[in-house]
């Protein structure tokens, strides 16, 4: 195993680049390639089988790159299409359900988990199927809700989280978990850390489970166990080293993109998938 | 000209079933053939050289359907990509923005005019050209605001539609119409007419521009000026004869499909396109 390898992220376009960012917060030494499908977002809608099509067509082009670890930075992706990921793949891959469970399981003081995500996500159930292999599931209850108006509201910008309608939608999507009397809530899409402030205000003393930050602690232990971490410089890194790839550079693309990365996206590759 | 070849109508997911049913209410003894690209919807945000790669490949769809007609039933389609759609026909083709810019600028009385929008139909100023070629440009004055959240509202459904927060995001994007006074909006989307009542409520007295309405119109005078308009039959018609193909099922397809076309959609196709 080459350490120098880089780490592949794929997601359908720029949500995943609120993963990346926790993975550059903890694994600041590592090469990236980052893959969004921007060019055919969002997978939330769509049906399973095109979903899988398409990470497929994805896994194939992070594998050319030669990568030493694939990160599934799509909720969807892998809630719908991580066999799909599986069969393409001989390179390790993390996704995102996985360790945002294991965070619930443990955070959870009353057994009341909640879960939001896309309706693909949610229709999968895959969060409930693997909330039964690591829990005892007859001692947990799960109340889970689609919420699509999130993703185009946080695509908005500030203005419009901080706007009263996002609050009114907030609080419809998420009254049934007041009436359960959840403890944990796994925010099960890589848009919604966004409005981690309005969640915990509707939702006061509830764990939020963000899958990013999880999945990045999840890779540093994979790493680390197939001895395959990147070396540690002595130096400040003066920026991350990131290739970007899209398959498309959407109109808003340079207001979203940085604002979810944290810092600016230079050279962006514009790329063709499935041709 | 055979006048039973079909009509072809192509949107880039579901929201052109609202146009298809201008025309099947105008144009009643037509076949159809109905293309939605729903594998990579929605368009409104992605880059002109995307849509118009993707428009492509869907005009080349329909015409190996044998249509006598195109309608370019998406107003993103419209806005950025009529020339390559115009590169790749040889069949005559009508788009969404020339019937409704026709229609705002009969309906005026005060010249001040309004057109919402996707992101990249705004960005487009293809309205704006198209009101400086029909019209009297100094005397006009346009007013444009792109409106993302309006499609995902209305793909959530009539409860979501007639919810308080919808009022509010409906408001905060017409504010700057009240303050120029228009008398004339242009709904320069395919899901905006579900809208409506909602739209009146908030601008009285403002003429709204439905672009599926004003099209099917438009049809009946090009088919009729070519001689290939569709026998008209005795009987009533017990259903609209139309072939639907998707490049996708998406997860509620069945749900909002039918409630945007009005009545049930049965056996779509579902293919590939750009492979």
């Amino acid at each position: 195993m080459n350490n120098e390898k880089p780490i592949g992220v794929f997601d359908s376009g720029i949500g995943g680049l609120s993963v990346l960012k926790q993975f550059v917060r903890f694994l600041p030494f590592e090469k990236y390639i980052y893959l969004g499908d921007t060019g055919r977002v969002p997978y939330g809608n769509k049906s399973a089988e095109t979903i899988k099509r398409y990470a497929k067509e994805s896994v194939e082009f992070l594998k050319s790159k030669d990568v030493k670890l694939i990160i599934i930075a799509c909720n969807t992706v892998s809630s719908v299409a991580l066999d799909a990921v599986e069969q393409s793949s001989n390179v390790p891959f993390i996704g995102m359900i996985h360790p945002a469970v294991a965070a619930a399981l443990r955070a959870t003081q009353n057994n009341k988990l909640g879960i939001i995500g896309t309706r693909g996500t949610i229709a999968s159930k895959a969060y409930n199927t693997t909330i039964s292999q690591l829990g005892n599931t007859s001692s947990i209850s799960i109340t889970a809700r689609a919420c699509p108006l999130f993703v185009p509201l946080v695509e908005e910008g500030p203005d419009w989280i901080a706007h009263p309608s996002t609050r009114l939608i907030a609080e419809e999507y998420l009254k049934d978990f007041l009436v359960e009397g959840i403890d944990t809530l796994i925010l099960g899409c890589t848009h919604y850390p966004f409005l981690h402030q309005l969640l915990s205000e509707i939702l006061p003393g509830v764990a939020l489970i963000d899958s990013g930050e999880h999945s990045a602690v999840g890779a540093i232990k994979l790493l680390a166990e197939m001895g395959a971490l990147a070396a540690e410089k002595n130096e400040f890194l003066k920026k991350p080293d990131i290739d970007f790839f899209f398959t498309d550079i959407p109109v808003n693309f340079y207001d979203t993109a940085p604002r979810l990365l944290g810092f600016p996206i230079e050279s962006p590759h514009r790329i063709n998938l499935g041709q």
